[in-house]
């Protein structure tokens, strides 16, 4: 089995932070395919792209802000689809942090389901798409609504949004949800965003899910549903350290990578750079 | 009695918000007097300088950001110096906001004590002093030392600071209290610095103390010991506003304004424009 | 007759900028009198502070942006308040920029009856206060609500709003008519809010209306009604500049100075400040 | 023949946006060919990455700015190169929008001349090449000189320029054409860029021309003449959209794609993103 | 005598940095008298604003970027405005930095003189006014014409400047000497302006002469020659300390002090504040 | 040979700067091969990408900063890898600029030793590594240690570092060596950037080493060791050519380009303007 490298715990109980794959994309439409295979793809680029050998030693790369000193990291390797929920469940209850790597995006809604515990999440979506479809459920492009019980909408955003159908625009209308698209954090900058969104999740637990998807097709080629005009990678970046170093972030998932569309692995060793900085931002345990 | 006109509501526990004044200054060293008269003289200015009188009808100016609609608001008058721990125990067990008008600084610690109920709580300071002397005590110029039972100085953030005793650099630095300067804010942008601040005080319980003398001397003249170089108002409401609209901010106090060496009441006016302005932005009862 | 020095055209025939005063404060309702010694005082602080003598010699100071080269004005002196609509229409009619110089508010509506030559304007209203009573009218508190035949409220701004009556509030809101906050400007910047300007007046003729109670008492304290947390000088002085220099601005006046309550003659100088670097940054003749 | 799914409407009389294609690249003297496949591929491209198919229904994207509800656009299909000024003509006297999808720059000459009806147009050339060589015509590099009876180029500017000759420059400065270049747009920031374009055009009517060139060739691998050192997409959507919503544009075209060297479709999906937050930002008819 | 206190030095031989007062003003032509005064009222301002007395200790507040330490500080006291030159060439041969307090600012002409040690110096010269007249000579509006032997004006900037002469903009403009004004400052930001100074001084010593008109009057009221539409403290102290901590700075002055004019002291304590802080960002010996 | 199309000297002494290329990867460790290919890549590129042919005539593009005027250019063709000291040396000892083109980053370490002439350069390093390993030496990932004896750590900067190992972080904060990651400089803004390079290299000479690693992979595919999460192609040349027009920059060199997995030229291409860019940018001879 590929392992994620960072992983320094000898086992589930020895760890604060749980790293899972779902290596599924049955509830995905897209026409490309692939991302079941994403999982395995993300942990060897992050062994290939953020480790150097030398002298037969093997020498990680230092997240850019945050720390991976008294992270234990555990991989719990990967888990059948129908099985998400529950796993998450276990994760949650031990009082540890979820991270998943899709996989379809449809994931999503049973880490929410799981990780509120009863009380509803402020969720943060980084995708070119609002994933709120209601005239078809229970797969990637609907993940908004199927959580609509576990999460609450009005402390929600939709980051980098910017290929929404009219029936998505209507539901997060209705709901309450915001939405910023591209062109919003060119026009706002990315300090007001960061304030936006620390306002808007203010005394709520965060949920985090980031669509590969919701960065411009130049940084991230290969992913199931490209669409023009994305985010910066370094404004990416900066929101996802920003928010997870000073908001209560309980869990998070990387998903949608399609490695046979990937440009010489560009897309995949994003992905494990995110996974890294991500994770060197978290608190030593969730609340 | 000098009433606050913005005060709507008929009785104590009619109200979720309490205005109280602490007439007093005996805990001030400072050389300029008369901090003592600054409850009734903000009350005044709010009054002349928020409202319009037309045919017989008084109507009141609407605040910038926030509203004052569904705020009850009581004026529970002045208190004496020594009641005011008390007074402040009985607004926070019954689940009310206090919002106190100074007299001398040395109040703040009182309110600290009342208001913290056992958990310590993140405190923002806006002045051109850190008030952390710890050479002398129980003064205006040590409230951050007698503080040190209620806040959490991790937490907390110095505001507007320039003229600062060296004992009191080296207990901030001690404690691990942040400190942002006039220049900083010129240096970071008010975005970076309501960032900051948010990210200091996240998932805390957040109380403001506004000593006028943070803004620089041309829009606050009087105030007990003025010093240059200080913020500009438009930066200090943005500060307020974006802080309390966003965080749990569980009540505030304005404090030092010297009325005697006022300018034709410039500063006066600030104090009731800040008092409305913050008003209007808490949320309905606290957390 | 106190003249303003920069008039260096010897008729009106002679020239494109026509300079008036309205030494009147009939329509006023404010308790600081003394408006209406506000033309002649913005002539004589032009005089003493944007010229210096040398070996007898009148050596004019030279404007931050635009230039005074090609301009000829003529400086008709003072008008009667019942003679204002005519003498701005015989301006306009002749193809020149009418300037004025208040007084009360009051007469920024006659200047619009008759600058608009039967097309409504956009107008940039510069004011600490809407000034769109409608309970009461003809009156320095009333210009909006009098003046609905002549603006066209969806293409104009009020901008350094800060002191509004909730009817004020709601008028502004039917008549689609924006406005931006002292606190919007530092939260938007300044060239963001030049932008929302020229986008809001684009393809319109353009009024401006400088109320000098728009700036901070700090630098404006000699005005009728101040109001603190006003726009910076600076901020003000980039806003005019940069958007009479761009759109197709038709007149300005600026009004509301209250010489009795000045400081120094900071406000008087600030008027004649205002009024210099404006018509340098006019076109040669209106549209 | 390939269709642009976002026409709604069934006849050119019945819309009030005209979209032509102009499959030719006779005037290109790019080494890279295949321009002219451009119109079609875009098409395609827009069906494809544009619109979603569920359960047999055709769901199209919403713009992330304006609307297209109230557009009426009519797909002209294609037209002969000698054939563009005629029906360019045709839109425009039928009181019409014209947009145009290229096919090499040298259209743009033909639109200029037809869209003016006599009176010079304002021109906004987004584009790494300014087009100005004068020791050569009638050809893609010489647009802005074969243009100079249709062009007020005091009141134009070239935008992301970066790669001029030197004889281009020169013609740019004795024009007096104002030129942004990449850099230029890094240090001054998008908000001043977006002023000073608004400046530069207040008052005229503006037509604007997109070669997909001027941003980085990460974003858009697939054009004749890539350069390195372009704009952002998120600066060039922002930079189309705000002027677009705000000042009086009468048409637009997007040239040089070259399918050939676009990489997994990256390009031509720009293009239709360009090609309909345009058409969302247009007013429903030209003035 | 008047002492400056920050003064910790015992003799001339023991200090780095020199403190000389200038109290004259005979070659000023201001109509507003006083600034002879300056020098003492600057040093007991310092005294007063800028230090505590408690139980009979005198406690100095620590400047906002820098540091006193290992910084030693000799008051030489006041001289004849015809010493001056000898005196600060004393200061300089010596290896010593000369900060000196006007005064008029007549008296930089021959500071210039004498640091300049026979090479040409960068200055930076923050004012409302230019001072380079050329149609008078030998005052306080002439520094930079009188300066001519011992500045390099391409590598000297201008800034704050509102108030200029037609002969001073020529003057400037000739000598290829740099401005920026207040509406440029908010226009640029500070980042950019300070990058604009650094840039402009590369690889030269740096004199700084900091004339207090060039803040807004609503700051320094008490000057000889004010003009409405100043740049901010915060501008200023931020733009001081950024280019005194980064470039080769070999002295300043502060000077025009109007005390007679002053609003209880606020400029006399802006100027002691621009004193330490300027201080404490020198380099511990001049280069 | 491939010759640099931009040389414009006849030969060694005719010219100011020189530029050679080092065809050698023997001090590389990556299992990406190919950087020995790169100079004449580089000068196939410029010639390509950056002359246009018309009617048999080669035509420059004209850089956007700076200026090639007056600029004599001499290409010294390649040199053996052991030679590159030596030549270096002739070259500086000629008072010429050294230009250099990799092969891979170990030859800085030569490039210093011959540039500091004895005395300690400001180095700014553009790397996604700090190239700082310690426990290794004299390769690519040393340069740092390797060049100890050469550059004053303190007054030099890393930017755009984002994969480091920990031994580099522990050796740069040892030896006082700054660090700009990707997301300080999202968090910063480039005129703050530039504004910290310039006050860290004032009074120094510094020699700039461009890896072309430090962009972002979208950018720049074509490297030995990409890594994700690097900046824009604006933001590194505003950073080069502002540093370079102002700061007293005496040689700089390109690095890394790995032409085998390069995208259709793209980072040859943007090797070649780099080159251009930063050579316009030179002054005429070093000091
Ligand atoms: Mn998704
Ligand atoms: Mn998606
Ligand atoms: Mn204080
Ligand atoms: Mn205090
Ligand atoms: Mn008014
Ligand atoms: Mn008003
Ligand atoms: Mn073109
Ligand atoms: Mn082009
Ligand atoms: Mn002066
Ligand atoms: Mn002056
Ligand atoms: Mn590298
Ligand atoms: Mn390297």
């Amino acid at each position: 089995m590929t392992r994620f490298h960072r992983a320094n715990a000898k086992s589930f109980s020895d760890a604060n932070i749980i790293v899972m794959g779902v290596p599924d994309e049955s509830r995905s439409h897209a026409t490309r395919k692939g991302t079941s295979t994403a999982p395995d793809t993300i942990r060897a680029a992050s062994d290939e792209s953020e480790f150097f050998v030398r002298d037969g030693k093997l020498i990680p790369t230092v997240p850019m802000r945050g720390t991976l000193e008294g992270k234990r990291i555990f991989d719990a390797g990967n888990v059948q689809r129908n099985a998400v929920y529950e796993q998450a469940r276990k994760i949650v209850e031990a009082g540890k942090t979820p991270v998943t790597l899709g996989g379809d995006h449809s994931l999503t809604t049973d880490i929410l389901k799981a990780a509120g515990s009863g009380r509803k999440l402020s969720l943060l979506y980084f995708d070119a798409h609002p994933d709120f479809v209601s005239s078809a459920r229970n797969y990637y492009g609907s993940v908004l609504t199927d959580s609509a019980d576990y999460v609450d909408y009005k402390k929600s955003m939709l980051v980098g949004t910017r290929a929404a159908e009219p029936e998505e625009i209507e539901n997060a209308k209705k709901a309450g949800l915001a939405m910023v698209t591209p062109i919003d954090i060119t026009d706002l900058g990315v300090h007001k965003v960061a304030e936006m969104i620390r306002e808007k999740v203010a005394g709520s637990r965060v949920y985090i899910s980031v669509d590969l998807d919701c960065v411009d097709p130049a940084f991230a080629p290969g992913v199931s549903v490209p669409s023009p005009g994305g985010i910066t990678v370094a404004d990416l970046l900066y929101l996802l350290t920003s928010t997870i170093s000073s908001c209560d972030v309980i869990g998070f998932d990387i998903v949608e990578l399609s490695p046979d569309y990937d440009a010489d692995g560009r897309t995949a060793n994003l992905a494990a750079r995110i996974l890294t900085e991500c994770i060197a931002c978290l608190k030593k345990s969730p609340s």
